[in-house]
């Protein structure tokens, strides 16, 4: 059987991201592709919604950032072994809220974190494993987190300094213009535009992949 | 001020650390040294508990390899920059029930999983810090697991095979031969026997150190 494919929605708070997934998803059934998974990072396994409660919402005492990149890939692979790796291997497609990219755009970039550090643990514990193809929804940190304070409280990530979110963007962009199978769609348009550029991206994706 | 010393207990479950701990701490005592902090791993931490709790009783999914050696070191690094390097700069002593060479031993010996990932890991998570002194309770894992088991219900590492307490204490012996600050204690011996020899290793690195 044919395997299925990885697609990940990445981008700042606010950035519009369930949006976009409700439009990925709509365009993948308009190619008869009905047979999807939804995950989310952190998170999407039971462990990894525990570890995921823990970054968000340790309160107790200050999160090291190593502690909170070391539970975010600890979480990731319970996710990659458990359910993204055998839905692809059942033909299924895999449609992400968040992968590897948040990690290093916002621990590698935010955080200011060890590359060698980020490089090492990514290429240890996920090997060769990555998306098939990435939607990077890129908007100004200003512009995100105004949308997102719009939405109630912030959790603990959410909550840092705007300077954390111009690191973060700045480490996104320098990663999407890298990557061959990740396309920037500008999230600062009209959620029509933002919506149509999804679409023909995805479109342009299964036409040479499905 | 002079900084405190940090001393780790190591072996498999049922070596008999606990009264290892309390001679350890005796032995400090009747040396002057008063201002004693325990710590045990996983945990010690609010945050490295929560982390324990998940590493030693998830059943909702299986827990890959990887995932507990992340949980395993997120706890750790929890635990060194709150409460273990703090307490060191005020001068305390640190006793701590297990530490890095427990995973050396369990995850890398017992579990196998790759050196190079646990060598960097270590490295990168711990830099430069490691114990003044290990003091490794060695015992044959038949002997220290049918302790174990009497003393009630075992937790998800506990549970493993006996093959995986061999490696693990191969891993320990090998680990140990080459670390010149850690002491082997024989620890299949009489209960007074022991504590004798733990004893006098904990007397002479005092006599040499403090």
């Amino acid at each position: 059987m044919k395997t299925g494919k990885f697609i990940v929605i990445e981008g700042l708070e606010g950035a519009g991201k369930s949006t976009a997934l409700e439009v990925v998803v709509d365009t993948l059934q308009q190619f008869g592709i009905k047979d999807v998974v939804f995950t989310r990072e952190p998170g999407g396994t039971p462990l990894a919604e525990k570890l995921r409660h823990l970054i968000k919402h340790e309160v107790e005492e200050p999160v090291t950032d190593k502690a909170e990149l070391l539970m975010l890939y600890a979480a990731r692979i319970q996710l990659v072994e458990n359910v993204i790796k055998p839905a692809l291997a059942q033909g299924k497609w895999v449609v992400g809220d968040r992968h590897d990219l948040s990690s290093q755009a916002y621990q590698g970039g935010g955080r200011g974190l060890d590359q060698n550090l980020m490089a090492t643990l990514k290429s240890a514990v996920l090997g060769e494993f990555k998306p098939d193809f990435t939607l990077y929804l890129d908007v100004d940190a200003e512009i995100g987190l105004a949308r997102a304070r719009g939405r109630g409280a912030l959790d603990r990530i959410e909550q840092q300094n705007l300077d954390f979110f111009h690191r973060t963007r700045a480490r996104y962009l320098q990663l999407v213009q890298q990557d061959p199978q990740a396309v920037l769609i500008n999230a600062e348009q009209s959620i029509e535009l933002v919506s149509e550029d999804i679409r023909q991206a995805v479109q342009k994706f299964i036409e040479e992949n499905a």
